[in-house]
């Protein structure tokens, strides 16, 4: 008897460590619960780059963090009669596709399966002091600014990041928060009820959590931040995801695709 | 008999032209309305170092674009014990500095008086061509996208954006969104509905116009878009409405100062 792998088979087993979650934004957006996976990719976001590999690969289930469409909600209404997302549904639809949002359920995980992913490849992982649900603090070995800016660079592969405040303060407790979390709600208690000397996140509002760095570093507070970025920031999490489930479903092919960098600075 | 201005006055002046909204988050934060306007500052956001400069400047009425607690809506609570706000609180109260948040009614003026600051700074004013409430469509003389990243950060005197894309676009129709406003369900529609080859927005998520613009490229569309940061594409219009509430008030100093660089590119 030979057994397969259905789609359902993969998402039951990534969502499982979350257990069930009330709401979600994750769900099958394309594709048959019960088609047999030929192969997986798996990716930040499932950009027209990713599909177009995913296809010539013989991927037919990518997993993708980010909603393809451009939109946290998967609205639509907006871009209906726009030609590139119909011409990207389009080759979604005539290559038999199967997407498979995971969003939710990976950062629900405990630790957060997308944070783990980001200290482990910043090389932070001796350093957690703790994991809580929207942040985590590491304990490094201090180091200035733009030490850290460039070992960030380095372990990440991005060309840039942006900074605020005291680039001068020397940093050893930092709080690191994945995707949009950078904003002023989450990141600036840490500074006071944790604190850390440096805020370390993907994006988020610019007036909320940058300013408040910036009054502070005036202050003449030794604090600083650093926004690596969205995709950075969550990339490792779903590179970390693609060798666990190249564990566990070892006799598929499972691939890991970069969407690449988003931005240049000009 | 010697008219004496308040900032009762000011405020009445400001917020005619946008007329009575619904719902704002336009109030006097600091200060009574009957006080006497000893000079004004005007600023994107009332910083530490604004609120340092005015008290040297003598000024008693601090007019901001941005709420000076990092919170669009002026939540308070994740930071009633952060020493950092305490000390700018307590500075704008030991000064009696008065500190009027000016945001919603200069969005509401026809044209917006931020992106008509925007418009004006870039030289832009002749190619206007159509006014909308969250954006304007400038057609202008073609030109590359290093070409008008240049000519930006001449004009806004900033030290860099962040461009995606298709870098090789040569661009005359331009969507233009001020502020947070560069989302996907505002800014996307712009390429198909208005056939713009640029989009230059404040900031927004990246996972909107930023992914939408890379797929499209990547299509192979020449389609681009620029995020100046959110403060250099507001700062020329409370930079403009400086110039206008000099003139309507002329015995009254009036100082507009910029808040400056937030990040830096390392």
């Amino acid at each position: 008897m030979i057994s397969i792998t259905t789609i359902n088979d993969v998402i039951k087993q990534l969502t499982k460590p979350a257990g069930e979650l009330e709401t979600s934004v994750d769900s099958l957006l394309f594709g048959e619960p019960n088609t047999e996976v030929k192969g997986i990719v798996i990716s930040f976001i499932a950009t027209q780059y990713v599909i177009e590999r995913a296809k010539e690969l013989g991927a037919n289930l990518i997993i993708t963090h980010e909603n393809p469409f451009y939109s946290h909600q998967g609205a639509i209404s907006h871009i209906q009669n726009d030609p590139v997302y119909q011409a990207k549904r389009r080759l979604i639809e005539q290559e038999g596709m199967a997407i498979f949002r995971f969003h939710d359920h990976i950062h629900k995980y405990r630790p957060d399966g997308i944070m783990a992913g980001l200290i482990a490849q910043l090389g932070w992982d001796a350093f957690i002091e703790e994991n809580a649900a929207a942040f985590s603090i590491v304990h490094i070995p201090s180091a200035t600014v733009p030490e850290l800016a460039s070992l960030i660079k380095k372990k990440l592969e991005i060309p840039f990041v942006r900074v605020a405040g005291d680039i001068s303060a020397t940093c050893s407790r930092i709080g690191l928060l994945a995707g949009y979390r950078g904003g002023g709600q989450t990141a600036i208690p840490l500074f006071e009820g944790k604190g850390v000397d440096l805020i370390i996140a993907g994006e988020g509002p610019e007036w909320e959590t940058p300013e408040y760095v910036r009054d502070s570093a005036y202050q003449g507070n030794h604090k600083a931040m650093i926004f690596l970025g969205h995709a950075p920031s969550e990339e490792p999490g779903m590179q970390l995801l693609a060798e666990q489930v190249r564990t566990t479903f070892a006799n598929t092919p499972v691939h890991y695709i970069k969407s690449g960098n988003l931005f240049q600075i000009m």
